[in-house]
């Protein structure tokens, strides 16, 4: 508040200045301009709803593919052979790839980084590592932003891997448009559950490491839960055999991708699902912006820090508490 | 509203004595109100918020311990041989086993149920196989809420084992009192980013199948990164190497919990944590009040559905649609 009044419309003009120059960078395909981006969404600067907003209605050309499956299985060797691929075919790759990270320091190791990094002379792909950053949907929120970038920027094919199964799973469904669930032969005992989990978000199955032993005994026990199971599309999830480090089975994997892609476009699930996915967005960002609303306007942030304290101490249940901010409002 | 008045007034006292009873039978510990106050929870019935309420103020006398590592390590052995260290010192025991799940069918796979079947008929022990339902947050939402019966009723330790590495990682945090990451030799090149994302999580590190080989070679390397990171609190993670098969270092293993409790209880940074921990759950909880009593007044419903057709068609983006929504409360 100790700015000058001038000094403070002078900052807006020239923040509109540069958001716009920044949108139309994006636009044209500028691969600094939407590094930049990136980190303002990453900081969570003010200046990305803007940017998003302005950059959002140039979306939908790009075909979103997730790839996750769990440590070890070769997800990353997977992606860098994949771009090769839709390299050779003349298209554009963007790649989010989803790093743990500490929930705590919002630090990450960027191991990806390195073993990509032949493709970052190539002005036709663009790697971005990401952090989690530790909040609760944050990698669907953030990874969403990303790809708001990278297909308003003109990419053709953008490639979100995440490592993990789990919640991380669940979240990917929502902004690809096809999953790729990568899987080994011999990944021990917990297969079973953890096939239970990816039978409706794999749309094809990735058999890496395809010349190892017991890959036979996967593929038979992924076809015998697949037949059990009918999906609410009607689509079959392909099996598809890689040997990664070998580049071998990609460009088959790449055809069923095509395959998938054009399937889901003539189905008429598909649309209520992008529907329903939308609306849930919608809610979460609905919900911020209500308590940011209430914060602002009724000294619920003291209210709020004075029902943590007593939650804490069990003085009073959060139900309670939160009642009881309610009904002040 | 087509009930009469008095049948309403009816079925409200019936819900009511039915409320202070199941309150009643859970504090006392019995199991089968216990399990029918978590199909409650599970169905995210009316009455569940009501019984959390009744139940709050009776917790903190369990000790909960978060259980997590990658498919195939093993996790559901090592917690049956924990539950069974724990039973000798006639510790009560409550398990809380998240399966992965479909977010479209809801359904799980209770592999875990199957193999800890001899418990069941120990008074002592009671396990819980739980859907996460496929919502942002529902692993540690609803854990919280399974949790909270279970430490109600009287449980010494409560024993949350979840499959996956990445989000879920993030959220056991925010349930647990002590954090477990279960390893393996030669879980692949991915182990440098996985641990990467556990570093602040993992308040002890399990080594299991520490008969294989590479068991050297990945206890020289979580060294390595404990020896480069601090955390916070100042602790620094124990490793302990079991066999869970044979029952092999789980005495060990127990000790450690038991040792990790005593330090954070005398850490300064622990109450902090927990506080932060909590102000962040009532933070969601308000949002959630919020929205629910926005939607009640102001044809909010319409205008959302409205907005997830025009967003899902790129007529605007989700940003503006929200802006417009809020403009008109």
């Amino acid at each position: 508040m100790s700015n000058l009044a001038l000094g403070i419309w002078q900052s807006e003009f020239d923040n509109l200045e540069f958001l716009m120059s920044l949108t139309e960078e994006i636009l044209s395909g500028n691969s600094r301009a939407m590094a930049r981006a990136m980190t303002l969404i990453e900081n969570e600067s003010g200046s990305a709803r803007e940017l998003l907003k302005s950059l959002f209605r140039k979306t939908g050309g790009a075909l979103v593919v997730g790839i996750t499956g769990a440590p070890g299985s070769g997800k990353s060797t997977l992606v860098d052979v994949m771009i090769q691929e839709y390299r050779s075919q003349g298209k554009k790759v963007g790649i989010v790839a989803v790093d743990p990270t500490s929930p705590f320091s919002g630090g990450a190791i960027m191991a990806d980084r390195v073993r990509m990094s032949r493709h970052y002379t190539d002005e036709g792909v663009f790697i971005r590592s990401m952090a989690t950053r530790g909040h609760l949907g944050g990698l669907a929120r953030t990874t969403e932003k990303m790809i708001t970038v990278l297909d308003s920027g003109g990419f053709d094919l953008i490639l979100v891997e995440t490592v993990g199964v789990g919640q991380d799973e669940v979240e990917i469904v929502r902004v690809a448009d096809v999953c790729l669930v990568v899987l080994v032969p011999g990944m021990g005992d917990d297969l079973q559950a953890f096939k239970a989990g990816i039978m409706e978000i794999a749309d094809i199955f990735v058999l890496n490491k395809s010349d190892q032993p017991l890959v036979e005994k996967v593929q038979r026990e992924l076809e015998s839960v697949l037949s059990l199971a009918t999906r609410g599309d009607g689509w079959t999830p392909a099996i598809v055999r890689t040997i990664a480090t070998e580049g071998q089975g990609v460009r088959d994997l790449v055809q069923q991708v095509d395959l998938f892609n054009q399937f889901r476009r003539s189905s008429l699930d598909w649309g209520a699902r992008r529907r329903q996915i939308v609306e849930d967005n919608l809610r979460e960002l609905l919900k911020e912006r209500l308590l940011e609303k209430a914060i602002q306007q009724n000294a619920v942030w003291d209210k709020l820090q004075a029902a943590s304290v007593a939650v804490s101490e069990r003085k009073i249940d959060p139900y309670s508490a939160i009642d009881n901010i309610v009904e002040g409002l």
